[in-house]
């Protein structure tokens, strides 16, 4: 497996860079950031992170999911809520290790309830509500 | 440091959660994940990871840093391309470890020439151009 450590010649950069090929440039401990947003609102609902295997069954199910690092598996949003994140489209970066899922959320994103994860932002050093 | 491996009685998550102070929570190397996000086109242009220095920069300066794992060191985006982020909005999520930065680029976000480091999307296992 390819880690982010690893030195890139100029040819592998360009592929990966340039190339229709989908190969996910996972780190030292086999992780890609996975970024859920919402493809109407285009709010960000959620981060986490991504193995192989959750890139595998996201796009083979058609809903989001990530490896839960405290609970060390298989995580599928959604899974006890039922408020699955729908994907719509996968967006890849320019170096493949960071991925942009557009969802369809069903229901709160949040753990807390919450819309969206991101329900404060930084004021004054503060976190306030964010409105809406 | 806190890290994304240590215990968390409730009080100190539901701090976390609800608290109107902000304690980022650095993983086991000191990083978060920063999302740089167009604030006009709602497009995320960039993710990299911020460490304790990078996060203190952005909030001083309004222009986003990051830590480059690369270069081992604080990175100014744009410093060399002059193509910096303004920062408008800092947007945390639930438990800490991640920032949604609504920007305002100064020219291409991506280190190809792309407005967005998201520049392909996957369809039918390759990767094609977003269009537009």
């Amino acid at each position: 497996m390819r880690t982010m450590g690893s030195p890139m010649d100029q040819s592998e950069k360009s592929q990966l860079e340039n190339g229709d090929v989908f190969t996910p440039r996972f780190d030292a401990n086999g992780l890609v950031v996975g970024i859920a947003m919402d493809a109407d609102s285009r709010d960000v609902l959620m981060v986490a992170l991504m193995d192989a295997e959750a890139v595998a069954r996201t796009r083979e199910t058609g809903l989001a999911h990530f490896h839960s690092r405290s609970r060390g598996r298989l995580w599928l949003k959604g899974e006890t809520s039922g408020h699955v994140l729908k994907v719509r489209d996968i967006l890849v970066d320019c170096d493949q290790d960071a991925l942009v899922m557009l969802v369809e959320p069903q229901g709160p994103a949040c753990h807390t309830g919450a819309t969206s994860c991101f329900y404060r932002r930084l004021v004054d050093g503060k976190l306030e509500p964010v409105a809406g």
